[in-house]
């Protein structure tokens, strides 16, 4: 058996744990040594295959790699890019094909969500039809833990522990003021279509009466009148009320209501649907309104990660060097829970095929009956994903993120643009 | 030297450390025990006076102080509330020191900003002119730093170790995405008239080139031809833009931003700053944008003190005490910048008459020469602030914090409403 490259990428958006990834990844690769060569990493995902712009990771030491699993954000750097279907554009697969051949790849994993899994199966379908022998791997990560058939995936146990803590702290500061007209306190989180961050902020609460007090799924039609009613009654109960959002509810005839708001005020809605509802509150009853929009700072908080979510994030980059090397084309290695209290899991590899593109919605029984609340059954579910911490080394204050640096790779090849 | 009561009151927005100052009030008025009998914490502040509701904390043990400095926020209720000037309003006054004689009060420390400061002088005035024996001591607070008289107030270090430690993280997020139009960040901070808290954010560099790129300070009229070219020469050369914005930036007239694009719009502008910035850009550059306003987060952050700013709080807690039964009436327990590196630091009195209801803004040396940046000066005495971790413990992944619960005196007056 000849050795042969490994090329690693990362792909849409980042997360705290992504480069915890990348050393399991690097660091399985010296373990397979009679199988894997060289392990190289493309600069800003598949653009970096386009551009041959390919770091050689190769000689990292175990603390270099320690030290990069520490790192949030997306060390080889990411991209959002889709691969045009191979009928239309074959010369994209031609040049993947041709820059893994210059550099004798024969093994591809891919870092990412949903839409990146279908990258990797039509690149490993291109291999295939170009007659090169390409083993292709997809690698499980996303904050909003939409991606089917693992349990969950990494980088959202981190997003969601940092999620869970806030709403704790900003509940306390927001219990802590004293207002006779009540006072609300909005927070955005990320998710699109899914729920999955918002229902974790449940998590915060200890006690009944704590925050979080509403949560707005965009699994569940936005029903304005219930909502404010919910808001006005625990307001009078508490003199308070801490709401999480989902930043892409929608109503139930399916439209976003940021895009409604534009609609009936006929301009441009420039704000989050946080600030739109804290807005919506205080016209309606004359709440004191707070709003905060955590965004980049939830997937990119390396100082508060779950240290779950870190063990699962460098355990899928170790399996999908092992499924690499054993020529499991098309697949992806998957949490799989053994157990939910104390939590067990493994990991499994899975096909690509029936789960690249599609989303893995919150299932109705993971939310209260009345639609505002994390159920039981949800927040048994979530809360083993934000156990344990991995906090970084602090240096004058403030955590010490050094990636370790890698040559690149000379090019071979003229240059390409996709 | 019979003991009296000590009544302690927490005003203004609260933080991650007001607690750590209460702590070290309840903590040192037991070793003043000839002097102070019992201790008590006002509801809400002011309010709790006006409203006779008292919690005694003689009972807690060191235990429980310890767990009562680990909670960020106000354990025992904010307030903002003026006090009317005595001339206007004499039976508001007749109140308080009615409350204050019920429970034999000798001792009144209020943790608050410049406002609050204010109050204290006011309710000392009003003591000695109806012949009551009353010490009234300020306790300094606020994350806005804006306190005059003290090096620094208790607070700040810990926002701003929050805000640096994010813009470092997110700055990680926004430097692994790809785009080929440029992609810019904008972090809203709290500051409405003092950039403390922006400038703070620098301190996340630590090689050029690195966030934050620009730092938008209310001490600097805001250019917008300036700030636009500005960007824009960032984006050329990094690909990317990080800037931070204080929440009341202002034109040269004086004017704050978001006012003047209510203005020309003709509509009410529902976001602040940071969006309206990460628009413009975007509508002018076609820059990918994203933005932050961290809001509560950024001052309720108790997983990430400063230890120097806890240590501080505790510090003035209980230098507070001390003035109080020595009978030092209007004076502030400040701060005192022995050295910068190492920071070494004491706590000495100063009066409250000259500095109530001033605001010390950022000095023009501490900003860079350019005006969109910190300056060496400025970075060299701040970042003292931030060194230093006191992580929280964590019970099922999460901050375990838990104020502890203190009894409510017997009111002995009848209700009344301030």
């Amino acid at each position: 058996m000849t050795a042969r490259s490994l090329l690693y990428a990362q792909s849409g958006g980042v997360t705290a744990v992504i480069n915890a990834t990348a050393a399991g990844v690097i660091s399985a690769a010296r373990d397979h040594s009679s199988a894997v060569g060289r392990v190289l990493a493309a600069r800003h995902g598949i653009l970096g295959v386009f551009e041959e712009a390919l770091f050689d990771c190769s000689a990292l030491d175990d603390t270099q790699l320690d030290a990069l699993r520490r790192v949030p954000g997306g060390a080889f750097g990411s991209c959002r890019f889709d691969l045009d279907p191979p009928q239309d554009n074959p010369a994209q697969y031609d040049r993947l094909i041709a820059v893994l051949a210059a550099h004798d790849v024969g093994y591809f994993l891919y870092n990412g969500g949903n839409g990146s899994m279908d990258t990797v199966i039509k690149l490993s379908q291109a291999a295939r039809a170009r007659g090169y022998p390409l083993t292709c791997v997809g690698v499980p990560k996303t904050v909003d833990n939409d991606l089917l058939g693992t349990d969950t995936s990494p980088g959202f146990g981190s997003a969601a522990k940092y999620l869970a803590t806030s709403m704790r702290e900003a509940g306390l500061d927001l219990r802590a003021m004293s207002s006779r007209r009540g006072r609300i306190f909005v927070m955005e989180v990320m998710g699109r279509n899914c729920g999955w961050l918002a229902g974790a902020t449940a998590l915060a609460r200890r006690e009944d009466g704590e925050p979080p007090h509403v949560i707005l799924f965009p699994e569940m039609p936005f029903d304005q009148a219930a909502f404010l009613a919910r808001v006005e009654q625990v307001v009078q109960r508490l003199g308070y009320c801490a709401i999480t959002v989902s930043e892409g509810i929608r109503q139930a005839d399916g439209a976003l209501l940021v895009e409604q708001y534009e609609d009936v005020k006929g301009y441009v809605q420039l704000g989050g649907i946080g600030q739109w509802l804290a807005r919506l509150l205080h016209d309606r009853f004359g709440y004191k309104h707070h709003w905060t929009v955590p965004d980049y700072l939830q997937r990119a908080a390396g100082h508060l990660v779950s240290l779950t979510d870190r063990q699962q994030a460098d355990a899928v980059g170790r399996a999908a060097v092992d499924y690499a090397v054993s020529r499991k084309d098309c697949v992806m290695p998957a949490i799989v829970r053994l157990a939910d209290d104390p939590y067990q899991w493994s990991v499994a590899p899975v096909d690509l095929a029936p789960i690249s593109n599609l989303e893995r919605r919150v299932p109705r029984e993971f939310i209260s009956d009345d639609g505002f609340d994390l159920s039981a059954a949800g927040s048994r579910w979530l809360r083993p994903l934000i156990a344990g911490e991995a906090p970084p080394i602090f240096v004058d204050g403030l955590p010490d993120y050094r990636a370790p640096l890698c040559p690149m790779v000379s090019p071979r090849l003229a240059g390409f643009t996709p």
